[in-house]
């Protein structure tokens, strides 16, 4: 997405492809040991059969190892249920610059035994170490997944809908989703979706995953009824079998797709605070008139992500000039993150500065020093360019 | 527990009790933003007052600081649910040695923009930087609580039963404890307290926490049905009102107490495979014969993290030394931690070894010396002696 995987000049790439073995796997504590290599959906398929699943999902399962998910510090699907993977990653091997071999390939829930030095490498986008082997908590799989779409009238609606449903559903809520009217209109018109419940100017996606498929039904209607009652939503639809989960989760994750048939795209990854997280969706509107062809948010509110996309016909260097820095200043205004999920790579490694101070930037440079004096992991990636 | 916040030469104290301020409380995402003065008991009324809980629960939450709690990444009693503070905190404020103020409290569940700098301060017992204020994700209030107390005829029982909780409880399991006949032996006679079960060779105390009162009974009263039905256990008790859910968790929560009654305790806080947990308890009654009054097993096993405590009429240099290095030598064996939750502060850190490659002991050395180059914070700790 940022470029961080990509050589530029004169980079040598090391795979770790045929490291694709499970090293271990414990089915009373779910304590996953596998080579850097493995394929996340390959180790998905491994841990399901044996009653667990991977902490993390993407859409680029089928593709992606699970060092890269670990170097980058991936978000995805999984995130507002089983959180970071700065908590579910208990251990890792990994080869320093001059050749160092650290085994932290430690397989235990609770270890205070000083610095935890794993965290250095998570997210760090192989700028500081090489990892070949990660030790992973897997949760117990959920033997019932529900899913709610839902029409909201407003944004103050979604916020609300999110807080009566971490209070209704608390333990069993595993992912809270939202889209805009302009994302299912996109939808509808390049994939010839159709919108399932009554249109409205915002959507949201609630899914259930938990251990009793009758409770579970209940608890989601309970929620339903309440949110209609107090009209916080104006039409909804369940689904509860594997086809209309599938059918609805299209909706959303389909996005992306429906945007590239648009034209040209713009595209940002934010955190913001929640209670902010749509406005700049509207300032943009406002900002940018018909010099763009669409502005959209949708994302993973639960998480506090937006994904903020402007489409055009095709490029153009005012629009960006139009486009940034602002959007960057505007994050930068909410103390807000200029990539939420994506990481800085090479794309985005000059606007560090929005989320980060100078004395964090100057802190990053000197463990970048210490752990590779010669430059030689990852070049030109993640750190800004002047500093 | 290890003399981490202990003087022991010619150290000053910086004190951060009058930093003692709420900063920021959001109702929709649960992100609390507070000075590290802060006591974690008062951090917990204040968000169970608007319908959340802290992600972490202590014996010593009526005096302990959420800045300490942090630099020593505490673990306690909710761990099992909510996950390690590395995934809860979000943002920290932390004081470098050179008197920069590092700020990265934000807000944010996803944030990768660069490195995580927070979490090198996250559990290094204060010898990296001074943590100022902290920010942190809270999980909704469950509105029910039950526990269930149990007899097991043997440790393979104990863990059977902990993967049929696993699988029948899911998402609603928030402790999973056990004890040996040993500890309840100590608590019947030092405390007075009774066993509410048949005796048993182990006890296992089961608590769930969930948003459906109804539906978490009707989940434990199947799960006890079905361990009992099975001969994983051979009696257990319930209790859903807060006097005799408070009775069952003394029973656990007591047993230091107990033991500081029976004479000279030798103190282990160990993270072992889930399959060996209690194997050493048994070697060491073996290896000290009389020379040792008691020898007890108890702990979180939810979290792999074992409680091991030989208790002697007074101390004894040569049981310490039939001791030590053996407990350490053992655990390294299994790759185990010689420190679960407790840290290494003055008296373990020459133990870190047994636990840490030599690898990562110079890396933490590099690391000290990047930000603390005349070793001015909390000096003579964490660091093993001579490395």
């Amino acid at each position: 997405m940022v470029g961080g995987s990509t050589p530029v000049f004169d980079e040598i790439i090391v795979s770790t492809a045929l490291m694709n073995q499970v090293l271990s796997f414990h089915d009373v504590s779910g304590v996953l040991v596998c080579q850097a290599g493995c394929v996340l959906e390959a180790l998905s398929q491994y841990v399901e059969e044996r009653g667990f699943v991977m902490p993390l999902d993407l859409g680029a399962k089928g593709s992606c190892h699970i060092g890269g998910n670990v170097a980058t510090n991936a978000g995805g699907l999984r995130f507002l249920r089983y959180g970071s993977l700065r908590g579910t990653v208990l251990g890792l091997e990994v080869v320093l610059a001059n050749g160092t071999v650290l085994n932290c390939l430690t397989s235990l829930r609770k270890d205070n035994t000083g610095y935890d030095l794993k965290q250095l490498f998570i997210g760090s986008e192989g700028t500081l170490g090489v990892i070949t082997a990660v030790s992973i908590l897997c949760p117990p799989k959920p033997s019932a997944v529900n899913v709610a779409f839902l029409g909201c009238p407003g944004f103050a609606e979604v916020l609300q809908t999110f807080r009566t449903c971490r209070a209704m559903l608390g333990e069993i809520l595993s992912a809270f989703e939202f889209m805009d009217a302009e994302c299912m209109k996109l939808v509808r018109l390049h994939l010839g979706l159709s919108c399932p419940v009554q249109e409205s100017p915002f959507y949201v996606l609630v899914e259930t995953a938990g251990s009793g498929p009758g409770h579970d039904a209940e608890k989601l209607d309970r929620f339903l009824e309440q949110v209609l009652d107090s009209g916080l939503v104006t039409d909804g639809t369940l689904g509860s079998d594997e086809r209309r989960i599938k059918m609805l989760w299209a909706l959303r994750e389909r996005i992306t797709e429906a945007l590239s048939c648009d034209g040209y795209v713009y595209k940002y990854d934010l955190s913001l605070p929640l209670d902010r997280l749509y406005d700049l969706v509207g300032d943009l509107r406002a900002r940018l008139g018909p010099s763009a062809k669409r502005v959209v948010g949708y994302g993973h509110l639960g998480d506090g992500n937006l994904h903020l996309n402007v489409t055009a016909e095709t490029f153009s260097a005012s629009l960006l000039g139009t486009l940034e820095p602002y959007v960057y200043e505007w994050t930068a205004g909410q103390r807000g993150s200029v990539s939420a999920e994506h990481g800085l790579g090479f794309r985005k490694k000059d606007v560090l500065g929005y989320s980060k101070p100078p004395e964090a930037l100057q802190l990053m440079r000197q463990l970048k020093a210490l752990l590779d004096p010669k430059g030689i992991l990852n070049p030109y990636k993640t750190l800004p360019t002047h500093i």
